[in-house]
């Protein structure tokens, strides 16, 4: 059994972390801090943890060593204080924005303020094992991913790493988000009149997790738009790219087929009947899974790949323990078994 | 044409009665106030009214002499000011709680405070105009009606009237309400990852609008046991009373219908067939109808009475207009012809 | 007063229909047929409609002569009887895709099938006013609209007819759409349980609206994608397309500014603050309006377009009562008043 | 490893049945039968089974013999062939209601025709652990448990086994659930446009499980109030009875708290602060648990109980795995493990 804390754990990714890591069989939740929260059982705040366990949140300065220190704190704050805690644990997984791009001037140009670490960022792996599977098996420190870009990510991964993208052709992300994206903290926009039956496309581009995609996938040309819908969780990516002339649907189920066998939370959706022919987040909630499928123009060379994820797994907590079973040498998919609810 | 200002327009029953307002025939709306959205366009907090008006928020302190003063301020505040406010409008319609209960004694026992101008409450007509119609035609001083209650009491309304009840056996009243109802001013509970999909009964009895329900259809024993679920706007009430021995299925139709009949937005629905057989919320969003329907079991008397409502309009800012129209000699649906959408 | 009646009115956008023209100043509502409700109350099936009117669906082989017909029949219907039809009146008004596309190739591009009447295709005025304002005026057949048409090409009207649009790039619309778009008949997929909560892109390209994208905006290579989300009424267009080089934000602003200020029911929402920054088809339930907005990026000319509309209205039957207003000779806005709500 | 199989799997208790024995530490899925879907794979018609699963539906004709047979099959369908399934396991399970009411009186009356096999009805345990746990630990036949009935009862359950209730008084309980409850198999009153948003009291009393819970409580005098709101998974009963002269809130803690520790999946939530101060169906999609809470008025005696499930689970196949667990002799808990998830 490894020792294992979660810093910063009354949010929706910390709380995400501890119903995976209480019912782990390898890991022993330690501690969970929380600063607004102090002294409160878990289940307080994450009433799904009631009966689970009876630790209670803890306080960030007295972090007791452990084997695995997970990192979820409000961006920001990880790279403030990154020595300190690091000597309380040899491996370390962030699920923040501070150690996923590797470049200051990445981060410099996508967060607007420099980096506070820089020396630390090259001793990260982004944390998205379809990506680093191998690096993470002998790594020490892994960034978590943002959302967005794994959706974003996934649903180009397969098309990328057959290269039978256009690369030069301009490429649209348009992702559509539930609620628990935006964190645990309310403001106006996320009063429930409000934030009810939306579709709020509140980002046209621009948005931060973009450098994550051009990082990962080498893409130039790339542009998210967000758009929040009326969901909790869940995050759908409709990617739209131009293929190389004479890149055929065929060549591209080849890809897409190679890329689902090679990880076991990759899925590829392309059903020609039912109600389910295509990815779907809503059949993901809780569970790790990256749903993908893709549908091509062959007119014009035009396709449009999907991606689903849970947002607070895939695209947080979810590939975030992943990483640590990569880390740790053990079974990739332990304590991620949940294959989601149907229906939901 | 009369003059007619709001004061507190930047919540939801202020914002619902600008649309009313905005829209009338017979006013003009004169001010609208706010003190955190001071000098913003009233489209600018309520989406709806861009391109209907370019006024902009004014300041409570400096209100102009008008007709009609609608007060949509929040509990408490009206009563501070009474004095000063009835010097600026000869016709004051108050939608908060200040003057809805006529006994201070009753005020202290559901809001736990003395009144801070008792000697008003007798000046003020409740304004339901189905229970008090003709008093309003006179009256200069309307309150505003509880949602909740409105709910309560036009369920019971046609039942109470005809003395079908037994009144010596215990009402309970199970009231399922939309997120609007707790207002516009958001806390962690109404942030939307935490409200979306609730079945969360916050109240199982002690809901200060029981004292309305008492006080109007002067029964005993009623307790209000309030749901909040997953929708904006509306409200349902179940009501659960016993019949007087003897009392019939056919009693009841003819105490149904008449109330129906007498009341312009009172509406019976019980019908056979259909997907639409009961009264229901969802197709009142904007409308000032109370729908009502009931079910007698006959072996034992159990009658279970249904009332719906869109909580903003009959439970608030639609009843308040039907008042002011009442209370100036208008036709009492004028300004309030919105059928409600299906679907929606 | 001027004569109408409805043919196929117990869906989506008959109902519609009905609920504008019940409360219509300046027509009666003479007959709204349906085979599978024959002899049915209308508001049994739209149950808005209670107290409303208490005419009963009628038989559709048994037509009045009427000043203005209303079809409302699924799509195919119209053109097999549209000799037999327009006997019974001197206007007509075909909400269905029947007489949308001018030529009959592009009919059967779209549709899959030979068109049963193609030398009806001229007689229609594509019944989008603010495309064709002044030949309705003077028309005696106007077609409907496709709602995701609609969003579509109010979208990228003001950047095309400004002419700041480079035509040779691609465009891409991404539509997210409510369920009622799918009409009022069930199927597995619209079952509450596996229809709630989705975020399903149905369709990558080739959606038969693009056809109506094409021949009213002339543009070459514009594709639709469609995307499910959990409201009832709403689409949203995300419109992506290249500016030519040069343009800048405030070129857009103009050409935005100009299509508002000469379309009653075009508002352009673009706010610095607020929670209602962007067009959302969340405050436009039941409303005629469509809400434009848009993002130059002026690093790479990349244009986000947002367009929202509720789909049974401006999307449908919102545009049709306009057009109907515009070809009696009534004011344009009669009738269609309704601001929408705030919250709903 | 024992060998199960599932008779009529495509539904919502069947497909939830998957789920949870492809899971299984200690079972293994032989068969899964569907006549409408025979052929398809399982994850064809419940998506979340992809990569978990190659089995495709079998014939209900060609059951192959095994330990535990699970019969998820329309209501009355099991009692017409109880003879032949059980020639092919020693173990039944039948999650419809045919074998629920031990009096075949009571079969009639509740729904309204003769048992089939009224022979059977003794052989069958009512499968609800908190009720028999030691009898299932030496069954051969369990019935399911009817999901309402299993809200009224575990609501009911502490102050009845306390002896507090005043039983000459009548109890209604009422019932806020989901869309899944109503099944696989859509109808007009289930598409999303007229589904969504609603709250329809659609039972006033009456309701089958009713019988449930006269012979699982001894009750008398017990209403079921029903009410559709918008979520897909979770049941609220809301249960208003009347307590003994001179119970008090310490008491009922009491019987609450000795029943919460007598069984692994309730749990009693009564909290004085936090969101999550009562309990919610919302996150305990996908859990076993039954969370249970109440309020008691000490003026008058009115108690307030409550309990959430997850009508698939607890009050369906949920307790179906717990009462196979006791059956086989296996922990009750096993394969049972998930959460539910915060937020959701």
């Amino acid at each position: 059994m490894k020792r294992v804390s979660v810093v910063g754990a009354s949010g929706y990714t910390g709380g995400e972390l501890l119903r995976l890591l209480v019912t782990h069989p390898q890991v022993e939740l330690v501690q969970a801090t929380s600063r607004s929260h102090l002294g409160e059982y878990l289940y307080q705040v994450h009433p799904n943890l009631r009966k689970r366990t009876t630790l209670k949140f803890s306080d960030p300065e007295t972090l007791e060593p452990v084997d695995v220190l997970f990192l979820a704190l409000p961006h920001g704050q990880a790279q403030q204080r990154i020595d300190a805690l690091a000597a309380t644990a040899p491996t370390i997984i962030d699920l923040s924005a501070d150690f996923r791009l590797h470049d200051p001037a990445d981060y410099a140009r996508w967060y607007g303020a420099a980096h506070a670490a820089p020396a630390w960022l090259d001793k990260f792996v982004y944390g998205l094992p379809e990506l680093h599977r191998d690096e993470l098996r002998t790594a020490h420190y892994a960034s978590g991913v943002g959302c967005n870009a794994t959706a974003a990510n996934l649903a180009l991964l397969p098309a990328v790493q057959a290269g039978l993208l256009d690369a030069g052709k301009p490429i649209v992300v348009e992702i559509k988000v539930g609620s628990s994206e935006g964190g645990a903290e309310g403001n106006p926009g996320t009063h429930h009149p409000e934030r009810s039956g939306v579709i709020r496309t509140f980002s046209p581009f621009g948005h931060r997790h973009t450098g994550e995609v051009i990082q990962e996938l080498g893409l130039a040309d790339v542009s998210l738009t967000m758009t929040s819908v009326d969901l909790v969780r869940g995050a759908l990516a409709t990617a739209h790219a131009a293929v190389k002339p004479g890149v055929t649907t065929k060549d591209l189920w080849k890809a897409y087929r190679e890329v689902a066998a090679a990880n076991p939370f990759v899925r590829l959706v392309k059903e020609a009947r039912g109600i389910y022919r295509v990815p779907e987040p809503k059949v993901l909630a809780g569970s790790n899974y990256a749903d993908v499928g893709f549908d091509l123009d062959e007119i014009n060379g035009h396709l449009v790949s999907i991606c689903a994820i849970d947002n607070l797994m895939k695209g947080a907590s979810g590939s975030a323990v992943q990483c640590m079973n990569l880390m740790l040498g053990f079974e990739e998919t332990l304590g991620l078994e949940f294959s989601g609810l149907h229906p939901i």
